[in-house]
């Protein structure tokens, strides 16, 4: 087991219970607080540990870390040096947190400065992504959308148990918790219609995914084997990726999703390592029928991390609208990884790939309105008495997710985005 | 008329017959040499005029440009400080350059280190790609690919003449001429086979396309609206989109191409500005239905620029396979820029923006192979007696484009790649 995962560790630093962020989580994130432009922090309770203050100070002596390397607008450079490194420091981290250490729990001036209330910072874009490309992998959402819009007999196209189908998407409009969109404007067409039109979405949409960040390169056609995927896999983020289902209905043939995707996708700040992660894998769906050898995997290569999605209308309370887990992936992030590299193309440190809209199998735990409110069929009723058959102007749509074992909850904070008329 | 574009020009340095690189065209790029690491630099004949040492030495003085704006990997910010400064940079390199100038033509001392022979120099990337989207914009291109997979007499897809199809291709495999490619591995099914196969791809294409390169962000939310795309464009580079036929019909339902695509996607090095361009300008075929207003352009928005392809065999001689033009494209580059970010999407400094392979009318004008040797069934006849249905390995695949004017010729230079056999 990694050190810094053990259920008897406990910090010197406060951790309510039900935290996202006891001893054994540290994920990594870029902040900015009204001293500090950008810097990369650490979440501990309710405090985020300022790391470009811990490594100018000496804490982190011996590591070996270049000078100013959390002292930036983005954790790339950092991740980039690759997992043994990053572990050490998460090592280290952990060492410095835990109640029986005494070195900056007993170092008042140093503790105080070093470890910042949330509620003072503001926490920015972790990375600066260089490629974004999202995955299709939920059986039961691959399902759910192919028996709403072809065939409930072949609801699945027949090479979606072949491979992990995938598509690129907008690396610029990925932008963190906390920043509101705008509804998108754009063309649609009645299915009765002669003619497009043109205007607001009015068929707005989350999608409840995962993305997992990367953080060493492959050379252009050099392909990562499946058994080497992890090495380049740094850790995960909640992922939003609002889709605009009329405009994807006109635009999408015959080369995909564009404009109804790249408006916005919104993400969890805090990266939570795939280390921080360990206690909670577990085996994937079975594969049936085999895959080809390069995507092969053995052991536990999935997670189970529960997922939700709350509305919360405007002035009004939040909503618990669906229930799902990362566990019901089909692919699994070693998959995609070697699945994308196979014919060579090369991973960035810094590109996020998203999981697709993780679905569960039962109603409440699908993954987008889409699928809860099928189609606009069986709208969705809020605490309010208002309903919904997609999202409104207004509405704040919030996603979290954590893992719990022995005691120790693993969480992902949130993703909360307000949805804004047309500009 | 833009000063530096008058055909009457001439420069001191000299500037062979057919040169792409008259004083009237100065395009922009970056180069290393055995000396220097990377730097920004403007063709002129057979030299590279070397802007960190012009700039170093005082020959741009008065233009205010900051320091060390020319020593860099990528030309992102030099293109970032907008189209009033790179323009007075491009007015004041031909200044320097005119025959009538003495400044720094008798200025033997510093014009012998400013001119770089291009023969001693290599071309880099010359932006880091931000993102890139490849749109589908060539009539002839969509209708030809649609008559040979779908139906010939529903041939375009009832969206194509609404909108500007695009989608999002990979920013990270795109690569400078020179650079050799790997055929690439992938999954493959053929129509009669029960299963699908994995093996490196038996259909290997090419497609002739332009790019262009933007210099100008706009906020997230906030759509350019058509009359401002052009002061969001630098310039533009020949694209060669190479494409993996058997992989993609076998990947790309429901959401479009992707390890099809990007596996590499190879570039001409120098930018020519949309500036040097201007006397090329060229009104588009007409479009019947008529657009959204969003998508309106008054005056000639198409270029008039040739664009071939040649097809070098191992050890071989070139044999031009295909003869088309930019002025084909029923999509205008304000077009494709204004429907990108009709809904918000925002653009970054170094996007690159794919036309898509650009098809003319004849045959001999098909910008692929799969076009050219129409599936397979009408195999190319090559000088060496070889037949050609895909590219093969030991190829080498050119691309190359001028426009020709009142005596000027503003050409793109080429770009070059080889294709070795899966690694």
């Amino acid at each position: 087991m990694i050190k810094a995962n053990d259920p008897k560790l406990k910090s010197w630093v406060d951790v309510p219970k039900n935290s996202d962020f006891p001893i054994q989580n540290l994920p990594f994130g870029i902040f900015k607080t009204q001293y500090l432009e950008a810097g990369a922090g650490v979440a501990i309770g309710e405090y985020i540990l300022d790391l470009t203050y811990l490594h100018e100070n000496g804490f982190l002596f011996g590591l070996d870390l270049p000078s100013g390397i959390f002292n930036q607008q983005y954790l790339n450079d950092f991740i980039g040096l690759g997992k043994k490194k990053t572990r050490a420091v998460r090592e280290r981290l952990s060492e410095l947190l835990d109640i029986n250490n005494g070195e900056l729990q007993n170092d008042k001036a140093n503790s105080e400065l070093a470890l910042i209330p949330m509620d003072e910072a503001e926490m920015l874009m972790p990375v600066k992504v260089q490629n974004y490309t999202d995955f299709y992998s939920s059986i039961e959402h691959a399902t759910n959308v192919g028996t709403m819009f072809r065939d409930p007999e072949n609801a699945l196209f027949p090479n979606w148990k072949h491979l992990p189908v995938g598509y690129h998407g907008r690396a610029s409009s990925i932008i963190p918790t906390g920043v509101d969109i705008y509804r998108p404007k754009g063309q649609t067409k009645a299915p009765d219609a002669d003619q497009p039109s043109f205007g607001p979405t009015k068929r707005l949409d989350f999608e409840l995914e995962t993305a997992f960040i990367t953080c060493k390169e492959n050379e252009l056609g050099e392909p990562i084997p499946i058994g080497k995927a992890e090495d380049h896999i740094f850790g995960i983020v909640l992922f939003n990726d609002w889709s605009a289902r009329d405009i994807q209905v006109w635009e999408y043939v015959p080369l995909g999703p564009f404009l109804a995707k790249n408006f916005a996708s919104s993400i969890s700040p805090w990266i939570v390592t795939l280390d921080a992660l360990e206690p909670f894998r577990v085996a994937g769906p079975k594969q049936e029928p085999k895959v080809f050898p390069y995507l092969e995997t053995k052991g536990n290569k999935n997670f189970d991390v529960n997922l939700e999605v709350s509305l919360q209308p405007e002035g009004g309370e939040e909503n618990v609208i669906c229930k799902s887990n990362f566990k019901y992936m089909y692919w699994n992030i070693n998959q995609q990884l070697a699945h994308h590299t196979v014919n060579g193309c090369n991973i960035q440190v810094g590109d996020m790939y998203g999981s697709g809209t993780i679905s569960g199998p039962t109603p409440d735990s699908y993954g987008s309105m889409l699928e809860l409110a099928w189609k606009g069929t069986k709208p969705i009723k809020l605490s309010d008495g208002s309903e919904r058959k997609f999202i409104e102007d207004g509405d704040t749509v919030i996603m979290r997710g954590y893992g719990e074992k022995d005691g120790v909850r693993i969480g992902f904070g949130e993703v909360k985005t307000k949805v804004l008329p047309t500009k």
